[in-house]
């Protein structure tokens, strides 16, 4: 197997990192790995705020639900999407494309176009020895974030990742089985076959948290995902969008 | 530089494939690769319709705008936002998360798990010596696009991948400066410093544009962007996915 397969298989999140510093050299070569990203047209509709202010951190922490490790890592770097740069440029050339980066279509895009981006920089930095964790706890608060992070008009941040020399390191979550996350030619809706799946998985997910030796429990990953879903969290979104300017149509 | 790095820092599109197909045990591969990625409080909310069918790819290929490496590729792999999974599970406990699916957050979740196995994917195909290429074209009809691929309630098409054995390389297209998409602690809206920073970009891409050996143009970043951005594109896209019952909230 390739060192990428094997980088990309043996993802961990790590939630317990020293508090070594990441160089500015080490974050230049992330953010351009995460630049190197396909992006949508060409837009680019993204940007990366890194944080090491540790006051910046502690509030960014607050919003995501008091979590440690977003203040003690080696950097912190929140996704965006973008469309400030476009506005201002097309207002330098005297265009108007305040109807595009409204739309739907344009929060797809830089949503899409960040996390592709993200991906790339969460790969690069397991293939340099450190570890990472998402953040999507910063979506409790985005204006909160937003005020933090000093972001203008057409900037949404969307999660974090939180990158840095792994304390501890977490065990490897087993996923779903292949065929219920993949599909040939046609999206399978037979429920019988997908139940078995399931059933299967619980099986594998129930032993692996009886056994993990941090935080061991007693659940199924059905059990577990339908309590997360049970309760609408984050109810404030689409007010909250919508008044920022996106997905306005 | 590590073969990770490598791998990340020499994408480049690739828009012509050979026939030769990816065998079972790529798929598998590729597929187990996209799992390995993070994702939105374990939920796994995304799934992947792996597309090999001719009929399929032809329908597909018309909606994307009828370009050949739609049909033409080793594999096409279409990513979806996905919470059929969890209603069903749901339905199963008889709990009712149907609120908490058809919300906005619910949206940014797939998008971003999906988004994130995607570019697994994607890396760990060019690791294999394969090429690949984004189609976000697919977003020019999702209501054709569902329908070919016969996509269930809550689950919703976001963009494909061909993947195949390439017969053209592309050139590799140069990034926006890491100035202007990295920031540090704090948004910098310095509006004289970007503009310094494009017109820097616009230069580099225009040298990149006239020199490049196939398709040689005349044009900016910030010229092609813009034009790009004038008229809004699939305007249709709230309206069918909140009918489709997404970001009803």
């Amino acid at each position: 197997m390739s060192d990428v397969l094997q980088t990309i298989l043996s993802h961990k999140s790590v939630r317990s990192f020293t508090s070594e510093q990441l160089s500015g050299e080490q974050i230049r070569e992330l953010v351009s790995a995460a630049q190197a990203a396909s992006t949508s047209s060409f837009l680019q509709a993204y940007s990366i705020i890194g944080v090491s202010d540790p006051l910046v951190k502690k509030e960014l922490s607050t919003y995501a639900g008091s979590q440690k490790y977003v203040v003690k890592n080696g950097h912190f770097f929140v996704f965006c999407a973008d469309f400030y740069r476009h506005k201002e440029m097309a207002s330098n050339l005297r265009a108007d494309i305040s109807e595009t980066i409204q739309g739907t279509e344009a929060l797809l895009i830089g949503t899409i176009d960040a996390s592709l981006a993200a991906q790339n920089l969460a790969i690069a930095a397991e293939s340099m020895g450190l570890g990472i964790c998402y953040i999507g706890g910063l979506r409790n608060n985005l204006a909160g974030v937003s005020a933090s992070l000093g972001v203008p008009a057409h900037v949404l941040p969307l999660f974090g990742i939180a990158v840095g020399y792994p304390e501890k390191v977490s065990e490897k979550k087993p996923r779903l089985p292949f065929e219920s996350v993949y599909h040939e030619n046609r999206y399978n809706v037979d429920k019988g076959m997908l139940n078995a799946q399931l059933e299967e998985y619980d099986r594998t997910i129930q032993a692996y948290y009886v056994e993990r030796p941090d935080n061991s429990r007693e659940t199924t990953w059905t059990e577990q995902a339908t309590d997360k879903l049970r309760i609408p969290k984050r109810v404030y979104m689409k007010d909250f969008i919508t008044q920022k300017g996106w997905a306005k149509h």
